[in-house]
């Protein structure tokens, strides 16, 4: 596969969606390029999506909830993610796996290794190229009320809200992405990201 | 916890449905016994099986199909199964971990290992204490010919369901499992279960 996997992540409220459509609009002129999200993003994923998100199915245990996660993220993967590498496109994506290991992992409490066996599963071990991590320096969501009309994640909870927050905190320590300053305007975000891809890709400016 | 966990496992029309009632027909008046069936079990779960079996649902993948089917089976030892036993009663289930092996794990080809890892997951690593397999010694099913109206599974064609029961078939050999010859009357088979349960439950009969 010679296409490039690019995932966004970062807690909710971090400007992820804004900043994936930007981003796509800037560089779709010049490379062949889909955006997609998660959960979702094909037809069986965005059914198993409703069914985790319905407010009327408060009796999903945490386990089933991040089997379900798993399941949309395999069906995505297979059906429309592999296909668009392998025709060499640029896949732009919000949330992963690494929303599976803030939100089950950390904020269900379920583990980070458990979480990561069953999406390695899930996705036959397939990995982002690029991982911007919007960092919000705790300036977001940490207090966030009860949304009226919100989710079964988004009711979850102030408790387990607290614990997703503090995951992405820990996770933006590491390594392994590309911490972007969530707290900045959008355009310097936005340029945040685009300097990486003009390293990666070449010739986006 | 107390209670005792029977699984009745076999490949299609072995006639486990059919025990599964009789067992629970000859013990219910002695014991606190409650009879269950898999995919399904719980309203989750349930929601869970139609999104697998709907024919319409044709783009599922092995991947999804194997998640799928771990989530309802999370959801059901969680709501229902683990309860019944903390409360110290016997739970007769048709169908468990066995058949996703035969099914998705043979029949799909997607490896035995990778199966029960995400189902140890699923099910919290809860073993039956005791699984009857019902061997058909391939005088049923194998030249099963396409049902109208069957399920998405029920038509997923010839070679997955040889692939299945030539599972069964190995999984027949194994030590683990009370291995019951289900080509005998009902009677019969039925009293084969009976008189292991005499041995591990006493005074059945």
């Amino acid at each position: 596969m010679s296409g490039m996997f690019i995932t966004f992540e970062g807690p909710d409220g971090c400007g992820k969606s804004t900043i994936t459509s930007l981003v796509y609009e800037n560089i779709k002129d010049k490379y062949d390029v889909i955006k997609t999200r998660e959960p979702g993003g094909t037809e069986i994923s965005e059914k198993i999506r409703e069914l985790i998100l319905d407010v009327n199915n408060s009796l999903i245990t945490d386990r089933t909830e991040a089997l379900l996660y798993a399941a949309a993220r395999a069906q995505h993967v297979e059906e429309k993610i592999i296909p668009a590498l392998e025709e060499e496109k640029i896949v732009l994506c919000e949330r992963f796996v690494l929303s599976s290991i803030a939100y089950q992992g950390y904020g269900r409490g379920l583990g980070e290794k458990d979480i990561k066996m069953i999406n390695d599963f899930a996705t036959g071990n397939i990995k982002p190229d690029i991982t911007f991590l919007f960092d919000t320096k705790e300036q977001v969501s940490v207090n966030r009320k009860l949304k009226a009309g919100g989710d079964r994640l988004e009711n979850s909870g102030e408790d387990f809200h607290k614990k997703v927050n503090e995951a992405y905190k820990e996770l933006s320590k590491r390594d392994d992405y590309y911490i972007i300053d969530a707290t900045k305007s959008i355009e310097e975000v936005l340029q945040s990201c685009l300097n990486v891809l003009e390293v990666k890709l070449g010739g986006i400016k």
